[in-house]
């Protein structure tokens, strides 16, 4: 009897739910919407209906879940900006008695790294810092092989470390948080001020904020449009400027940049590279410390980050 | 029979040693100058001799040094630019050697933060951060109980995290890093270039740079001087948005102050607790994380925190 555990990973528009075994095989995946839930509860327990209609949880010895503004230590969910129930969620509680299961629950981007180094490139690391790069920016910190939480919970908030003190507005409530400068919406901020700075021409005018996405920044990159070219520089440059500064607390063997933003490939690896060692301390040039794209697909990593959970500590 | 550690701490001035109990009694202690050992063996074996003359050190269960760009890991000094030895020195190698005792070698503040678990203010605390701020600022973080030390041995350099790309020029090599504005260098350097940049009289202007000390800009900025009291606001101003920066790396309880610059006391530990708040992540903000002095006597300090190595690493 093979052991599976479930993966659940929150996010503000879909939930993706699956369950997995050991080595990583996902053997079915489904997503809900997670808009349509006004209370934790009621997502939770329509959740358990769902996942038993694509595969049996007989052999499930767990459940993970990755979400935002998750808390390790305690198992709750608090004020989730993005998640349609507010206040302070006992997430976990509630999980294990719906479910008749253990659970463990953990910060999305603390999912993802656990996810890639059970499963992805960081299998032999001990190491290294997750960058989780779409909507914001998430990170998961691990030293010595283990997940940092810190005293309250909620280590590994990279995204709101300054850029500028005077920068733009970022919704945790500061100025100039690095999220505000590279994420998916960073990257479109950045369009618009090159947009209204300059008057090159290019086909990022026709677009509304709204609809522009990193994947259309992408596409206009690679037909050569300057703005997109440009948008990319100034995204890799304050990203790489950051990342010297997380490789001096950490030591890190490598940071790996997943998500949205990610999927541009060398238009934010090379200059984010190139920045970080620009501005790193030089103690620490000849390290060669990596910036690495995940080793998981797309589709699989927020199932496998979530169900790692499982594996890293409710198998005992 | 008592068991003992000597603990040696390597400064680019003076070499504290002394022997201290598990309780951190200090039974005997003295220094010797650095800068006329230009070889690192003969240091140690003069060190062994100058301890003996002291104490007896048959009791010593093993030697606990702190030393710049020491690596915990490997037991070497690599290229300490303020060192009278060179290139790299297989340190806890020749000190058991000589000795015929264990050894443990790491990062002076490294040293500091390990002391301050052992015997000093963080005694009930897993998560910490150190700062030395001394000529440079050096730091030790510590997570769940252990100290960070990285893949390289090198993790806590937060003295070169980057506080303005085209600012200072640092020892480094890089330009801007934190240790340019706040160290007592940098505290001098700032008293500088208030005095250039503004006319305002001041009893600083009669000091030379080279006789400018953090304790002349303390009394200065006791008796009212205009020019110091901005000096210590514009470098608390400066390590506060650096301090709301680590805070989100690793979710600290508290940080500690320790050094030449902390015995300034309100001047510098007012103004950077204030701007640590004013630029923390809201999410942090109701966790009152608190900026600390050191629990040590400042002549304690160096040898304790070294001879703790001893406890942590040898007594098994």
């Amino acid at each position: 009897m093979t052991k599976l555990a479930i993966g659940i990973d929150i996010g503000g528009t879909n939930a993706k739910f699956g369950i997995a075994d050991r080595e990583g095989n996902i053997l079915a995946q489904s997503r809900v919407k997670t808009q349509q839930f006004t209370d934790y509860k009621t997502f939770l327990r329509t959740l358990k209906t769902e996942i038993e209609k694509i595969h049996s949880i007989d052999n499930a010895i767990g459940i993970g879940i990755g979400a935002p503004n998750a808390n390790f230590y305690s198992g709750t969910i608090e004020n989730p900006p993005n998640l349609p129930w507010k206040g302070i969620s006992k997430f976990t509680e509630e999980a294990e008695h719906v479910f008749g299961l253990k659970c463990a629950l953990t910060n999305d981007a603390n999912a993802a790294a656990l996810g890639e180094m059970v499963y992805g490139n960081a299998k032999e690391m001990k190491d290294f810092i997750v960058l989780t790069v779409g909507t914001g920016l998430g990170s998961g910190i691990v030293v010595n092989g283990e997940l940092v939480y810190g005293r309250h919970g909620f280590a590994g908030e990279l995204g709101h470390t300054l850029v500028n003190a005077n920068g733009r507005f970022c919704a945790c409530g500061k100025r100039g948080c690095l999220e505000t400068y590279v994420s998916a919406t960073g990257i479109r901020r950045t369009v618009y001020k090159l947009l209204a700075d300059y008057t090159e021409p290019s086909i990022l005018r026709a677009i509304s904020f709204d609809d522009l996405s990193t994947r259309t920044i992408t596409e206009a990159a690679e037909k050569g449009d300057k703005i997109a070219i440009e948008a990319f520089k100034y995204t890799g440059r304050v990203l790489g400027m950051k990342l010297a500064d997380f490789v001096v607390h950490t030591d890190p063997e490598a940071i790996f940049l997943l998500g949205g933003l990610a999927n541009a490939g060398k238009h934010i690896f090379t200059p984010a590279q190139e920045n970080m060692e620009r501005y790193m301390m030089p103690l620490f040039l000849d390290k060669k410390i990596q910036l690495l794209p995940s080793g998981l697909k797309d589709d699989d990593a927020p199932i496998l980050g979530a169900s790692s959970l499982v594996w890293k500590y409710l198998d005992n």
